[in-house]
This record gives structure tokens, C-alpha cells and sequence, in this order.
């Protein structure tokens, strides 16, 4: 039950699996420092490719068992999300319900349509969530009960179907919680099953090439919605090149 | 005396008030906590349009001292610095010799030719510093009893004369310390006095603009040499807009 | 009364205020000179967050007046403008209508989905407005009775709530008119009362800001919806640094 | 002679033909209209593949004046232009003598060496015309003599050899004067003889690509060196697609 | 009749002469080479300005008929195309009848309405097709008889009223078949007869452009939906500075 | 000896297994079809951290056999190679000796200043060597005494220092000479001992990661001096999603 429970962080993805591929490692960091943390499927991702319908569902749960994280899902359509101001205010209404200080959602994104539609639907929730008076808005009464919610921030982590991101805003280093990233990423062998385990091996390679390019041994990569503020330039790790 | 003292932080930038319009809000709040950090001015800004010959360099040590660091100049002629194997290699003695964590410098410049030429050599200087066994090397004779120094991270702050940067890589909440940055400046005011103090004020302006954007009242923009990499996401304070 | 009144210019904006943060300055010059120009509000902006229902449209009534222009509003709904082909086709039969020889729009906009909305509408609806025999579309009645109407120029102004642009098309000179336009902006006092007089201080930096970086004391900048086109190169006015 | 006179504008380029084919239209209209300009060759592009010694002096001069101008030569060697601070010294000594509002260079350029050469050397060297004090400078005695001179605006003509530019400044209309640069370009033809009026014909179908996309019969396409203000909006005409 | 036939490749865009404007060069070469080549214009353009209804179609089929391809038209409005789910699957039905190796949609566009949507239909509807399972999709049932298929690539060819690009992917050597392009284009005279030929004499003006760009008399240029892979670096043709 | 003989194709790096890692499968693969490659070290890159003065050239030596290249070293300085009209110039007599119609060179590099003067050289070398009649050219003299030779292709392939590249021209597929490529890599295995095989194994992800975006095993990624083109776009292999 997600029903009114506040969480530090939610990540809205369209699909189970495209948080744990993005950014697994950060998710599993951040429940190690006791975050708490919904994943919020847009859709179940059925029909699935190579396997039975459900199968999905039970491995997204066990994935989010492993990551130390809750998961929800809207309902939404796979493959037919749009961005409609109806899925904008069923997210804001999440938004509010659970008030977190993050939001993870999908970047610009050219290559899914359903992860085009997220991108667009998640930024514009965050938004409207922060509005008061939603009982004077005709067409808003999905959020007129519910105080308003400014979220802190709003990140996009890296999709691994999309081009390289050469200018991206920071990383994260992951390499403590692979293991658990790694293990999170199998739960879900069977929809990958046409390539067997080298999908896998390959999105590692993505982790570790990133990885390389900061100092560590895997990183996931992140865009952030606004200007990043940092108190002062120390609170970053040492580059490999400065 | 600068000689053989480390410091946590080198900022090497072409003329004397380069560093402090670009980042004196930074330096004092680096220094407020504790920071050791040495100015370096490549050249000492003379001849200056609108002050006799010295005054820039009174004022510089004094706007030194309002920011609680510590200054030092190269020597190179103001608007001939150039961008030659010597300069690198003298500025990268100098880091060698001095030993900080942190290197700021002169980001992408196209106005002023002698920025143009800083932002080159202290690129090549963090490298040139981290490699050893200068004495096999004709013509590094200069750093041959030096050891190796790898610098951990190159910022590059925001250079008042070129275009808004749309895209920096974070902004330093400097409100704290802001009556301390003006009055830094405040020491150059002669050398500004064709403009009387309307140029301070529009500097002012400068760092008002990059806080509204970020969420605070004043700001200072940076870019970085290398991709960042944090622990986790959460270091960064609230945006905005999320 | 903006029946079939033609107008030198519309300004066509999602909100009440958006123009006069945006452009107000430019419009006043506008004004000014003569040009007759029609502020089109998209939506009433209501429900706003710090002023009772019906405040707004007094201040946007009053601001107009204070600014020389005239304005009216379109009636979408505030938080839910949507880029649909009835909003695109309705704006395109207000231009019709009033057959202005410039368009003001919004530009690329990521932070407020009601803006980002109006971007798109805009620019479509000036496309289909200079089209022709819309009695034989079906769905284009709308447009039938008109004569087709090609607007010379869309520009988009600077939205305050946006990331800085490095690489705006050109910059209006607006120092002439700038307490017309702190004058029109103060009229809103009410609905940005969260931080009282502090957030027009801080609009006025970025006015600043800019101005500094074109060598004048206000400026608005702005992005051309098509590439520019001058007589010669000597229309613009010296610049800082050439 | 071109020894003390002061001109409105000065056209730097590293070989003759180079501001003829990049921007020969405009400074055709320019004359036209009365303004007095200066071709500053660098180098007499000697040797030239397919003319004898001297045949492309004789050209040079033809070609300026039928454009209506005047023309000089620095007398750098032709693919040797190397951007040094003699150099950059040389060319500021030469804007301070000639007093121009405007200069126009080279753009960011990759393909000829000597291009790539004389956009740096040009930028640099009116900057360096601005300053003051040179007898103060070890280095600078060639500038120390002159008075300061301030370059209104800085222009970059589009170089044939590069690719398109899809974000341009600004076009100018060159149809009225189109026969003058056909002219001017013809009499260069034997040092393009390879390919016959060919290439001629080719460099116009850039003039006339351009044109079209700005509704014009032929334009010439620039970048400007610090951002474009203007006194309103309505100096621009209008554009194709508005 | 296209029912169930299969092509080599689909040319997907929003109106009769669209693709002949923007790649008929490349359509005459590949159905010399015996390339079997669809045609789909998503509206029938009509109505058009400068033609009687009914004539637009006439002439698109004798333009394909010249360049040795067949042709094809789904109905939707001109003017009001849209990207609708329902328009995607349609289009995804459809490039599952013809199960077509290489796919050529339109690229980023910004001035027509329609190619903005013609450019994402496309892009989505390429995605959709090569999924599978189709019958278990609530809303997907037009695609639920047919087999998945993989496109293998999806190119954009450029569109003339776009800017210029200055970073497309590939450029295509079409002058041995201009005067078939040429013949296609002659074809829609009345349409374009506001102008006279002089408007296609433009649109030579740009093939001419960027063919001297890559060094042949007439290019057509491209960009790819997916990076670009070669066997080697060998297949590319020389270019005018390698 | 490489003194007159012809190549298909010239490296020209900075230190010898620069371009074993940029592209070392390439040139396996180009290699086993025949091609004559001559790699070109502008310096022999000693001293180097991890190895006595020696080993690294018979390393380099290695290397080469193993890919079936022939290599050589112009002897510049490690660490002080810098772009002199002198460097340029010898390279030209090299691209004249042999005759290439390929040339790899380095990219855009901002990390290694070496790289950087690499890039620059390296693209001016390629220009002066198509250029005629050196015996006129004062300082020329080096290229007197040959002909001109037109490179027909100039390429960039990713240095693993550098940023992810999003928007790289094109992608070679290495998969069939990976063992070829990790073999000629291992054999500098003790320059690179700090961090043991882990280096190795890191770049090799990164050949893995850009292969998975583009569909194969291991991929190595170019850009190009010139836009490219083809003779019809089916050239291109399938990509991952179209």
C-alpha cells in the first residue's frame, strides 16, 4: 500500500526496468542511506516481448525488493502513453499524495515514444503540483483536495537506448552498490532472453564506460531540470583529468 | 612570501580583479571556512587606462586581504600574455610548488586576448604538473626537482565580459558573503572610473541575475574541466523550478 | 472592443504579466512611436496564488495602459493551456482578424507547460493564417470568412522563468522606458506579494544584466522565429567589446 | 596611399578574393552608399596555383574597384599566416590608423590554416586597438604613438570553404547590387581556372540559397562578434516564414 | 493498389512534392539501381493555392511516375495533420504491409505544422512497428494481424524551408540523375506558379550548395534516426578539403 | 625504412598506442584487406610514468606487427609538442612522401595539450600538402622538391580522454579483430601498471558501449574533417533502432 505514505524520492519511469537500468545503483545507495523510495511504473510494460503476461510484474517487484525500494504503477497503456493533461494531473495527484523532496523522471528521449511521453508528462506534474487552488480550476478537481507540493529537484537519469550524453550534469558513483544493480538487472532475464545475459553484460559496459570517464569503477549518469546550486565547488569527487 | 607553502586552492587568472569579479564571493566563503588560497595574476594588469602605475597592484593586495587570501604575480605583460611552452611550464611549477586540491581558471574566452591565453595555459599546466620524470624531458628542466602534483578538480568561473553562459555547471550560493565580494571590488574602484561605481553595480546585477535563477540572492556561475561525479544526488540544494 | 481593429502588433503570451516581465520595456517603445499593439492573454491566469479571483485582470488592464497598448484575453484555462488544433486555429483566426505585421511569441520553454503550449500555438497559428480556401478544409471553418494573412516577423522574448540564453538573435535598448516598465510590473505587486517588492528587483537585475552585456543600462533580448534579414550592417548599434 | 585616412570600414581578410567572394555584395552596396572602405589583404596570396607572380595583384585591384573600394596589403606570406602578437600588433596599428566604425573578419574557421590565422588575429588585434598607454607596454612600441581607437562592431563574413551556417546573425540583401559581385569575381577567374566559371557559378548558388531562405534574390550570410542590439524590432524585414 | 506488396523503402511525408523537393534525386537514383519505392503522403495538399483541386494529385502521380516510384496517400488533412496515436499506428499498419528495409521520414522541423507532425508520426510509428503481440494491446488492434518488422534505418532528408543544416550526416551525390529531379519538380508548376520557375530554380540553387560543399554538381543531404555504421571508413567518397 | 614508398592510409598521433586504443580495431581491419597503414607517433612518448626510457618504442614496434601496420616517429618532444608552422610543414613532407588517401588524426581535444597540438597540426598539414609550388614560398623550402598530394579523406577517431561523443559521424564495427585490437594493446601493458589489467579492461567497455548503440560487439567511433558523402544511403549497416 503506497496509498499516503510520504517518500523521499520518487522515480517515474515508463516502464519496470527502466529505473533499475538507469539509475539501479543509485537507487540502491540511496535506500542504503535510508531513503525512501517509490518507483512508480506509468504502465506494467505488457505485453512483453519473450515473456508470459505477468511475468513482468512479479519480476519488477522482486527488483524493487532487491533495490531496497516500494513500487507503484499507473495503469497507463505500454506503448500508447501519451502525454495528456489527464497523465499530467494523475502524476501531479501522486506528486502530492507523496511529497517527495526528488524527482526522477525520463529525459529528452527520441527513441521510445513512451519514454517521450514521460519525459514531457513528469516535468510538467512537477509543475502543476506546486499550484494552489486546484478547486477553482475546471478540469482540476483531481488535485483539489490535496495541499500543494514544491519538489526540490528534478533529475533526469540516462536511458540506455538513447545517444552517448557528452555533456551530462554529474554522476554518480555506483561502484559499492553493483552487486546490487547487477542482481536487481537479472530479475528480469526472461524479457531480455533473445540476447540471453549479454544485454546485461552490455548495459554493465555502459556503467563502467561512464565509470572510467570520472574515476570510479560504474557510474550512472544524470541531467538535472534547473541550474544545479552547490553550497561550495568541494562537495565534488576529484575528476580523472581534473 | 608564497614560496614552498601548499595551498587548498590556486585561482590563476590574467589581471588583478579578474578573480574577484568573476568569483569573490566564492573566495570568501572558501576562506571563511578555513580554506588556504593563493591568487595568482599571470601579469599586473599595467598599464591601467584610468589609475597611475602601481595603484593596481595596492589595491589588488588589499582586495586580497578583504577576501582572506593570498596573492602572488607571474609577471607577464598585461595584453601580451600569450600562450607559449613557458608560460604552461612556469604555471605549472607553480602548481607543482604549491599543491592544491583545487585549480580555478579562465573559462572558454573570446573577448579579451590575454584571457583567451590564460585559459589555455592553465589547462595544459594542471596536466603538465601531474607527470613525472621532468628531468628526462629537454626543456622541463624547470619542474625536473619538483614532484608529480595532480590537481583534483579545474573550475572555471564565469568571465564578466563574455556572453551568459546558458548552460554552467553550478552555481555557488555566495548571499552570505556578498557584502564581502563588494567590497573587494569597491578597492578597484579607480581603475573602474570612467564608469564611476555603476560598473560595480551592474556587476552586481551580474550575480543578482544567476541567483534569481538558481533560488538565491546572489550567485557565481562555474564550469568544470572534467564531468562532475558526486556521492549522491542530494548534494545539490532545492531549485527553483525543481 | 478588439473586434476587427487591425494592429500593428500582437503580443501573444499564455498569462497576464508574461509580456510585461518579458517585453514590457519594447512595448512601451513601441507605443511610443505609434504602433498600435494588441496584448493577447491565452488564459486570465486565474486562480493565482496571493490575490482574490478578478484582481489579475484589473492589473493586467491597468499595466496596458500604463505600457500604450491594448489587450485582450482568449479565455483557455490557466495550468491547462494545451497545443491543441483548435487553440493553433483560433489564435490563427485572432490574427486574421487583426492583421498585425509582427507577432511576439514564446520561445522554446521548459519550465511552464502552459508556456511551452502557447510557443507551439503561436508559431502554428502564424503559419496557418497566411493560408488560403479554409471553406474547403473540413474542421477549418473557423478561418473560412478571411482573407489570409502573412505576418512578417514572429519574435520570441526572453521568459524570465527560463535558463539564460548565450545566443539570443538581438537585444532591444529599453533604458528609455524603464520606469514605464517597473510601472507596469508594480501594478502586479499583489500576485507576486510572496516576495514583495524583492522578485521585481530581481527581474529588473536580469533587465540589467543583459543591457550591461550589449553596453546600454535596460535590455530585453529576443529570438527570431526566421533568420534575420537588414539592409545593411550598420542598423546596429556599437557594441561593448565590437 | 592609404597611409592616414580614416575609413568607415575595414575588411580583413587573409588573401585577395577572400572578401570579395564572402561579402562582395554588401561592400558593393556599402560604397554605394557612400562609405569608404579598406580591403586589408594580409598576404598577396602568392604563389597562386594556377596564375603567374603578380597576375592576382593586378586582379586584386581590379576587383576593388569595380566594388568601389580601396585596398591594401600587409604583406604576410600567403599559407604562413601564423597568428603571433606581431602580427596582432601589426593589425591593431593599422585599424588605429584608419579610425573604421566598422572591421570585418573571419569567422570561426577550420578549413585554411591561414583563415583559422586571421579570425584570431583580427579579434584580438581590436581588442588591443582599444587600449591605452602603449608606450607603457615592453613590447607594444608599435601602437604607442596612435590614440586608442574603438571598433564600433566586429562582423564575420560566411567563408565559402566552410560548412553552411544554420544560426547566422543576420543576411544582407545583395540582389540590387549583384551584377558588381559577379564582376568583381570575374576578374579573378584565371586563378580559378581549374574548374572555368564553374566555381564562380557555384558561389553564387550560395548567395542565391541563402537568399531564398531569407526571400530575397541573393543574400550574404555574418556572425557578429558581441551580441546584436537594435533600437526596436522593426529594423529587421521581413522573413520568409515570419 | 500498394496493398500487400513489399518495398524496398518507405518515403513518409506530409504532402505531394515533399519528398521529390527534398530527396528526388536520391528516389531517382535508388529506383534506377531497382529499388522498389513507396511514396506516402500523409495528405493529399489540397487545397492548394495557386490550383484547382484535384490537379495537386495528378501531378504528384506523374512526378512519381517520373522518377520510377509508386505512390500512395492515407487522407489526412492538410493543414490539420496530427500526431495522434491513432495516426501512428496507421502509419506503423502500414509500414508492416510493406515491410520496407529503409524508412526516409522529415527531420526537425519547425515552420510547417504538418512536418512537425509528419516528423514525429514517423519516428514513433517505425518504433511501434517491430513490436510484437499487438492483439493483447487494448487500442492496438489495427496492427494486430500483422507480423512485427525492424526497419533498418529511418533517414530525414532535408526540407527546404528549414535553415540550413551545418552538421547533417550524409550528403548524396545526385548529379547524374539532376535532370530527372529537375523534370519531377517542373511537374507541380501551378502549384509554385506564384513565383514561376524561379522557385525551383532555387531549390536547385541549394542542391547546387551543398553539392560544392562535398564536391559534386548537385547534393542532397540527410540525417539518420540512429548513429551511422560502417564496415569500414573506405565507403565514403573524397571530399572537397578530405 | 618508410622513406618513399606509398600508404593507403597515415595515423598520425602524438604517442605511440594513442592509436592503438583510438582505433586499433580499424586499422586491424583495414589492414587485413590490404591496406598499406603507416602509423605516425609525433613523438616517441618518453619518458613514459610506468616504464625504463626504450620500452615503450619496442612496445609501439609490437603493437604495429600485431595489427600489420608499419609505424614511425618524427621525434618530437613528449609533453612540449606544440603547433609550429614548423611541426605543420613536416608533416605535409610526410603526407607528400607517401601519398595517402586517408589520413586519421586527432579530434577536438581539450585534455592532453599533446592531442591538442596534434589535432591542429595535423589538419593544417593536410591542407598545405594539396597546395603547389612550395620553391616560391619563403620558409617552404621543406616542400619544394615534391608534388602536391591531395588527401581524399581526413578523419577523427574518439580518444578515450576525451567525453563521450553524442553526435559522432559514424561507427566502425570492430567485432571480427576485437582479439587483434586487445592484443596490440596488452602489449604496453607496463606503461600503463598502475592500474594493472583494469585499464585495458576499461577501454575495452568503451568499444562495448558505443558498439551496443549502434548494434554490434565492439565498435570504435570517428568523426570527419569534411561532411560526408555517399554514393546512395544504403551503405549504412542496420542501426539498433533504425
Amino acid at each position: 500500500m503506497t496509498s499516503t505514505m510520504s517518500y523521499d524520492a520518487l522515480v517515474i519511469a515508463a516502464h519496470p526496468d527502466d529505473a533499475e537500468t538507469q539509475m539501479g545503483g543509485t537507487l540502491a545507495k540511496l535506500a542504503q542511506k535510508g531513503q525512501r523510495i517509490l518507483l512508480v511504473d506509468l504502465s506494467d510494460g505488457e505485453p512483453t516481448e519473450f515473456a508470459e503476461r505477468g511475468v513482468r510484474a512479479q519480476q519488477a517487484a522482486a527488483a524493487a525488493r532487491i533495490l531496497g525500494v516500494e513500487r507503484t504503477c499507473l495503469g497507463f497503456q505500454d506503448r500508447l502513453v501519451s502525454d495528456t493533461m489527464e497523465a499530467r494531473l494523475e502524476v501531479a495527484r501522486l506528486i502530492r499524495e507523496h511529497r517527495p523532496r526528488w524527482v526522477y523522471g525520463t529525459g529528452e528521449a527520441c527513441v521510445h515514444p513512451d519514454h517521450e511521453a514521460a519525459a514531457s508528462i513528469v516535468r510538467a506534474a512537477v509543475f502543476l503540483a506546486r499550484l494552489d487552488k486546484w478547486d477553482q480550476v475546471p478540469g482540476g478537481e483531481r488535485l483539489a483536495g490535496q495541499s500543494a507540493w514544491i519538489v526540490e529537484r528534478l533529475f533526469f537519469p540516462h536511458c540506455k537506448m538513447e545517444p552517448a550524453w557528452s555533456d551530462f550534469a554529474f554522476a554518480v558513483d555506483v561502484s559499492g552498490v553493483y552487486d546490487r544493480k547487477r542482481e536487481a538487472l537479472t530479475v528480469y532475464e526472461s524479457i531480455f532472453k533473445s540476447e540471453g545475459d549479454r544485454l546485461l553484460a552490455l548495459y554493465e559496459a555502459e556503467d563502467q564506460y561512464f565509470g572510467r570517464l570520472v574515476g570510479v569503477r560504474y557510474a550512472e549518469i544524470f541531467r538535472a531540470h534547473s541550474p544545479l546550486v552547490v553550497d561550495d565547488p568541494t562537495v565534488f569527487a576529484p575528476g580523472v583529468h581534473a
